[in-house]
């Protein structure tokens, strides 16, 4: 099936989901037309407008689980697509939250929801209130499936490792100006990589597809953990590489994390993998984590002169060639589909 | 049993879950050492410092609902205490998130959670983790209780209703400064008192009662909602009144309901039930919702003119006589000592 036509059917479940949540709202509860309406906000600003790619991975997950045995009905189609929905909500719940802790001003190409007038602080409430739509989606649509309790434990379960991610990265963040590159080590980078990202964007997604299609063996969702968080370490180098050395146009703004003192994948590599000297790791500390444009540019030079770029490419080659092994090791054992699925969507990507 | 005994078991049931959780990430998740410190504060600073009523209703709801059948065990006291903490934990969360939308300065007399220099607004995070946890308490103590999903479903439907009552609450207030008296009505009041506060503060720890104690038939818990909704308006009517008439020292902070243009039960009945003339409403008008110490007194001076503490008594009288004949005609129908408990926390209560 074409791209375009499963982003259609995609893309349909979402409306049909915020009918039914509407609808629910307004035969359920006694909450005047207002709130009705901002409530119908908090779903549509907030919800549809990333890249979906997590929440599109469920159905080619459940497909590649399903195997060749039968054509999926509509309706399997459309379970599957409403669990992706769910991802894309919990991703929205946790963009809200971040957005405001971070202080932030746009995201996907709007401003970033606490940021509009009429909103302000009362995000933390509507980022809550995003989180318990999950449930009631499903609720209202898997009670009777026989994986029920697995699948809200599984949300569950991600969101709370998500969170803990969170936490790391906030309480790893250093005060503006208080430079301490010692702190930057590869292990903090790839804990923060795991728990904040590469849980809830790669295994989710997977272990939905494996849950909907019945797969019970808790040998292979440790396979699948395993192959999801490669990916995922690997996609969070490749975001950190494209702040730094991506196009603001595709990416979608203008990377900041040297000013922010941000602890990623090119300042860990810089110090520890690409033999800074004293001089190079002593300038590093005098302008990393400073909000001027020529503290940037010096990093940004040092980054050259230690080969940062050709560092990042060999990484990449071998991220890619190593979770190409782990996947092809798995080759008899599990259905390696949605690996190679999410793989391809993350190699040498732009964006 | 004493209070004092039922309350040092109920505290030691949550050193009890704070010690398993703890454990749980220390064990389970690679997370280093000053993130599980910070984790273990988050629920000790804000966890166990109010009231604890809610929780402890939980244990006299299930005995109620148990019945004279048999004197409950250790443990079936230490599953209902269990629950009892999962109400408080949920209450934490609505509280940090709460302060941190309204800017409150102290809480339960301390500081405002996110006030701590050391956290800030990482409490956004903070709170969406100690919501996390009542999930992971419930898996770990009720996943082979034959209520257990209904344990969880509860959990979610009364947390979403509250975070529906924080909407409503937080879209009503206008703008300070902004006054219009005409859109304080005791609908809106109500509204906001049942979803925002009646339903954890009342239903939520009688029907985790009826749970535990497995029953099941929907109508008992429709009778336990509509009593527990009741008892839940009085008890916000009372909070706006201590808010603006008890003593400070008794419940612990300074009101401000009147200065912050909050629609309360006292502004409410003086406009609608008190036969205010039009100089009156003028009056009120003009100095309702400002930050000035005269203000308040000349809003305070109109209450005691319009007789509005002399109305609460009448309506404390007809709220209690009104509980206590729903509760008579369910006598017979199903056990009523879990609202008795309760009715009598609060009845006339001065903090």
């Amino acid at each position: 099936m074409d791209a375009d036509l499963v982003k259609r059917e995609f893309m349909a479940v979402f409306d049909e989901l915020v009918a039914q949540l509407d609808a629910e709202l307004a035969s359920s509860f006694d909450v005047p037309p207002p709130a009705q309406a901002y409530i119908h906000k908090i779903m549509t600003y907030n919800v549809p407008h990333g890249k979906l790619t997590r929440g599109l991975a469920v159905l080619q997950c459940y497909k590649s689980f399903c195997g060749h045995a039968h054509e999926l009905s509509a309706e399997e189609t459309r379970q599957a697509n409403m669990l992706g929905w769910c991802v894309e909500w919990l991703q929205a719940c946790f963009l809200v939250a971040d957005d405001i802790m971070d202080g932030s001003h746009t995201r996907r190409g709007q401003a970033c929801y606490y940021k509009l007038p009429e909103i302000g602080l009362k995000a933390v409430n509507d980022s809550l209130i995003l989180e318990a739509m999950i449930f009631r989606i499903l609720k209202a649509n898997f009670r009777s499936h026989r994986a029920y309790v697995e699948l809200t434990e599984l949300f569950r379960e991600i969101t709370f490792i998500t969170e803990v991610g969170q936490l790391l990265d906030l309480t790893s963040q250093q005060e503006p100006g208080h430079v301490d590159l010692t702190a930057f080590t590869s292990d903090t980078l790839y804990r923060i990589y795991r728990y904040k990202t590469a849980y809830y964007s790669f295994y989710l997604s997977v272990a939905l597809g494996m849950r909907l299609a019945n797969v019970e063996d808790p040998q292979l969702y440790k396979h699948a953990e395993r192959v999801c968080l490669a990916i995922g370490e690997y996609f969070q180098a490749q975001d950190d590489y494209l702040d730094c050395f991506g196009e603001p146009e595709l990416i979608g703004k203008v990377g900041t994390d040297i000013e922010e003192n941000k602890c990623t994948w090119l300042v860990v590599t810089a110090l520890h993998e690409c033999n800074a000297s004293a001089e190079d790791r002593a300038l590093l500390e005098a302008n990393y984590g400073r909000n001027d444009k020529e503290c940037v540019a010096r990093v940004k030079e040092m980054y050259g002169k230690l080969g940062i770029p050709d560092a990042f490419q060999a990484y990449e080659q071998k991220s890619y060639d190593s979770i190409r092994a782990m996947i092809a090791e798995l080759e008899g054992v599990m259905p390696t589909g949605a690996f190679e699925f999410l793989l391809q969507k993350v190699y040498k990507r732009s964006k």
